[in-house]
């Protein structure tokens, strides 16, 4: 069966290949999502064999176009695609209907091994930038609905349950800050990921005198790996994006969470728009936060993505091993649900309509102001702890027998006073949020470096 | 835009719905490995209601017939499928097609809730029996493989290390009882799956007069599950499923990981056939096990798919939620890794040729055979640990000094006779042999009662 | 250092062992949890000697009596623990201070490999027993729940939005069906984890004339595991077990979730009684469902085990490995994880308040009940759908525009009528209630088979 | 019971807390890893408290020297830690046992929610910068074995199969730059670990006049966290230790697994010194690499440990939820786990005796040079491809019926020429190594900035 199909090895083989092994082994419907970056990894390295010699010329500028023009053709090769082992192989069956034998001198000094981890590499590194993007725009919404509710009170919790008010506005942008040391960590990954495999070759590089230094240039990365084995059995790469894409999505749940918490009827606190809500087919009066829920289950998803990476590379030996063909499906994965996620969170807060009314009715609700009345007691002289069960025992008695506190209630234990003295850095008072606010907008404009 | 898309709800909403969110909801193309499932439901369900006389007679006849041409039908139908929200609204599309405002009477006192479920458990129900034949298939190539390498020496290792001969026979039925294992593990989780959440609609069943006994019965299930809140909330069966599928790829990779070292060149035990070795695009002499490779990694994969779903339903309320929807993805593609792996490496196994010689050759390698001589002690009244020093302290001074030790060498301790004596219970000599491989022949005509 | 040390080897050696690779290496504080599983094991094991005639009668009678004297004893020898590399040892160490030399023949026909596995497999079966009669117990708690408030009317969610009126009763019991299917899985697992690994010895068997049926039987296992190797390169169990707990776990961390929620001011259904709740260090009002949340936070610990469980297993060849050792602490922490919890959340809600007259009243709001009202339509002969499509208008207009709809929501539409009219199987109405409730009694009377 | 017991709460409760609940809640015993930051974080917070007029002078000194005398001293209290729900109740019970009410004057401005966190943090950076460290060591230890081997061949493999000869050193200072990219994701972790919670209270800040930036500088961070809700709800930093010290291990795990093959019989590449060595209880002649496949085998329980830690935060609302508890007995047995086999891995790999001289001969068998040759056909202008299958089918005829391969096997095709020939930058030539070599070189004297 397997003559007709596309392998780039076969000479030393007597026998055709079993069909469910082929069908097992087959990775090119997941490695299409590298089909613009395993080009651009061969024209830089069409080019530099032109540099060096290895190809002339006019064979580097007819190989380089010929593919050019291969990405969007070979989408519109479906049956190329489903005889095809790989990518590597369609793409060199394409190169060999269109320039001949001259294909064939592509492929010196290097091998699937350093052009597979070159493209991920590379693959990864723009994809970094587009969700830092995105990351940032979702920054942006939340500085835009921070801003708007900067003041609106809302109750604070711990345990989930009331304990100190709190605004709209500080809430949303803890939000901002979660997102902002995402956007760090792709950051410094950034840097960890920017040494470039090519011409590794197989593992221990090359006897032709090729130019890695040229290629890494080319295609945007500070310096080749500096061991060619190293180049090829590593894929830190990918489980650091997928401990980063799982942060996120982690982060996204926790917001997803207070989505569906806050828009209970219970809480009623946000009321999501048509556009992020969907119905029931046998409840006609249903309302369901269902993206919220499905960006809490996806959440799920990348974890079991890390954990499945670093479970398969886990004891690995050395050198290239077909395990390694794994670590491409949970990555795409999980980048595009990072995305999409992105976008749907930033969504969903932004045409949300808040019941600020009501949160301000819970905000002072289960003696949730307590704590300024100790702290005015410690202001006092008196010790923080027996200012502390003082205050739990007037509370217990339901505000009785204590008229220091009663009157205390009426002055630092006010909604109001509660969270307009709360001035230390990142507090909710107006001072700090007005300092924490311009934080956050200078941060914002801050690019990838 | 979403206008043309079908959703099974709606009434209460003004606006339409955003189309990135409809995008990340949309779960048809994985719904598709359930249309058997859910028409199989859907029919069952007619036939109960035209029994309960919530549908004529001819009403019930008419929708069953429809709804059987629906299943191979629907997939010639791209546009349809790219349009439907799930599964669920694209069969009612097309029954609306069929058979106009009747298609509406199918879907009283049930919903999409209780039908996923439904459909779901039926599909695992199925898969179940063709994983377990496949398990037999498997089994019987080891009794053959065993049969035949029966009384063939090899080392056997702890530590990787050589710790005591054994016989390849022996070694290969290892791997027999680890995956009947696995048979009882289905076998007992079918009884476990074995109620049925039809007819518990939303949740809370419905004030229709329908039969749950009877649906329960058509599809196969023992009983109805007893409480509709629990039918529509519970996704036990999935991680179940997961659990033993991943389970199943732990053995595999136990096995592909003996595959992949036995073949290297240093051991040099194993020579897979052509149909299961692949080649370099680089390096011409090689032959790579790469489907043993394949397999290893795969079943990191599978152990990611449980950490998912468990992590995923980790302290969601009751009811229905819609980060459910995760469930079913790695449910299907574990169990076809789990299928197509089984066939792999009964494959690899069955076209593999084992050199023998070299086994025979290692086996008395390392010292292998001197417990027999400590046991030779032993029967001879002295306590075995004082027998392990003493055997301990000549192998350390390379068999000097103690000429007891060196005539057992020639008697007891031989190749022959250390694996020949050794008769206990499931021990590697020819009485224990024979008797193991029978007990394996009777179980292998067990079928799942 | 290490002369000092236990290790029941080292004939063959001429170095001591590195201090840190010993402290490294060193299992015996855990392993201290198998202690009394260890010693039944060794008496099982001598008794079998002397009746194999291994040990005269006496000697068998010395070592049993010696051994039943360790399990306390070693307690109390700090010093010896701290010092032994395994239990092993220490226990043999003791034996030989306690009998001489006689300790020494304990050791034939088998050896740590098959010790360790047949310890872990008796200890796993009693705590199985425990956890299901803790099951039992926690069931016993629910069905007294639920009769108390069999018929008290709560909002059912789906989504977490209210979707139709149940009963807190009915409710409840979804947590008893949960139970039930651990406590199946339980009784299932007990039938796979019943062969008994003892005589398999490194890998081989034995040549000494060991009796394994004899052993099993006195350990309480139906059959010595067939296969020598198998036996001792098995850890199944261990993944089985810590499956199903973490399967329970997540059943409690669903609990738990509803009971934070559900003790939310907001939702204010549930206070937990003070024996049940924590304060604040800071906040003197604060009343915490701190244990619900160390659940669900432990909920994750167990799902961590399993992960690491599987991944430390996967691809390890036949034969001992010493990565084995890793099972264990899992396997303990798990299970009194598991046992701690199931007694918490039984305490957290036999002794908590249901605040009965808010469920009430919330169990209405939110339309909840309008799909009683278009199964009333069904009932005249309206297709479902379209029934779903006319109420989902009426209630998106607030109730105007459709008098029938008012009238029906005067009758089958109360709060009443929409729970009492469920009748099918496993609903929320009377008559399925008592069913179900018997149901469950008769269920909780049954006992490990 | 629990009157006797240490809370820091209480005043609002009328009842006493359920005993298996207390001990479920207690972490003392995990919390006393953070003794000497908690005591750290607590005399920098009371300094602050002296400067901003909340203690006197006299006041602030009485405190620190208390707390200066706790560390050492709590330890010889079992009895006050057994009775002690967490480290900060034993701290305050003791401080007010040493300086009376003026204890209670310390909890000014602060809660246990910012003071856990930000003692974590603290205690994380200290780990990371010995962690480091012991990085550094075992990269030492490495480029002076490859300095010693940097020339030694031995055969380089892909798929386990011989694929090209490398050398000695070339292989080991693959481990090099698997670490050096940990070294780096340690460095890039302490910058976003580096703000300070301290003073965020409980989430809300505080009234009291209060200095963060004072703390914070005081304790090393390089500035306070901007949002006090951020400040008490992140863990991020624990799963990014999480995450980096799981890679560190499945990196020690591949060199562990390195390390059991190459030391197999079979391979006989390796021999680990005595002192790293174990035996059997059973054969006396073994002799096992425990301690790689102990550390093989804890690879996977850190990668449970992160399973559980992001599991545990998935969906959890913002503020300190007491799931947050579970975060620290992995973090810390992580890092012990790393340092440990780092120490071992580094212990191994320099006491073993490598058998060059069988790596050397099976460095050219399997036809691992021929790559060489087909390179040599492609300076002659024959392209790549081409050269491939005229090799491969001359390795299929046993080097049969192509005169100039057998020639070029003369030449380029040895053993020496092939390793020499390969100059690419990373790879195994003579000067590709030298530079590699002092690349590493110039890298290890590199501190953490």
């Amino acid at each position: 069966m397997s003559e007709v199909k596309n392998k780039l090895w076969g000479g030393a083989f007597s026998k055709s290949m079993n069909e469910t092994a082929w069908r097992f082994g087959q990775s090119i419907y997941s490695d299409l999502n590298l089909l613009q970056e395993e080009i651009d990894v061969s024209i830089a390295h069409t080019r530099m064999l032109g540099k060096c010699g290895l190809l002339s010329n006019e064979e580097a500028i007819t190989l380089i176009t010929a593919l050019e023009k291969i990405s969007p053709a070979i989408l519109e090769q479906p049956e190329l695609i489903s005889q095809s082992e790989d990518l590597h192989g369609a793409i060199e069956t394409m190169l060999f209907e269109s320039v001949g034998e001259l294909a064939g001198k592509l492929h010196a000094g290097r091998s699937r091994n350093d052009q597979i981890a070159t493209a991920s590499k590379l693959w990864l590194k723009r994809k970094y930038f587009s969700i830092a993007q995105e990351i940032r725009r979702f920054q942006k919404v939340l500085i835009e609905l921070a801003e708007k509710h900067l003041h609106d009170p809302m109750p604070g919790y711990t345990h989930q349950q009331p304990a100190q008010p709190v605004t709209l506005g500080f809430h949303l942008l803890t939000y901002f800050w979660m997102l902002e040391r995402d956007w760090k960590r792709i950051e410094a990954s950034l840097k960890i990921v920017d040494d470039c495999p090519l011409g590794a070759a197989a593992l221990a590089g090359t006897s032709l005198p090729i130019e890695r230094n040229q290629t890494s240039l080319e295609l945007g990365f500070s310096r080749p790996m500096p061991n060619a084995s190293d180049a090829v059995s590593d894929r830190d790469f990918v489980s650091d994006a997928l401990h980063i894409f799982a942060t996120i999505m982690q982060h996204l749940s926790r917001i997803s969470q207070e989505i569906v918490v806050f828009s209970t009827n219970e809480f009623g606190y946000l009321k999501l728009d048509d556009a992020f809500s969907t119905g029931s087919s046998i409840m006609p009066q249903k309302r369901n936060p269902d993206f919220a829920e499905l960006i809490r289950g996806r959440s799920a998803r990348v974890i079991g993505h890390w954990t499945a990476q670093m479970s398969m590379m886990k004891a690995l030996p050395l050198g290239y091993n077909r395990d390694f063909q794994e670590d491409k499906p949970p990555l795409f994965d999980s980048a595009s649900t990072v995305q999409d996620s992105l976008v749907l969170v930033s969504g969903m807060l932004s045409t949300a309509t808040f019941n600020t009314e009501r949160m301000k009715e819970n905000a002072s609700k289960g003696d949730s102001t307590v704590t300024a009345i100790a702290e005015a007691l410690v202001l006092q002289g008196i010790p923080f702890r027996k200012a502390h069960e003082r205050v739990g025992l007037w509370v217990q008695n339901d505000h009785s027998g204590d008229p220091e506190l009663d009157k205390l209630l009426e002055t630092v234990g006010t909604l109001e006073a509660c969270i307009e003295n709360r001035n230390s850095i990142g507090a909710t008072g107006k001072t700090s949020l007005a300092n924490q606010l311009n934080l956050a907008k200078q941060i914002i404009t801050k690019e990838i470096s």
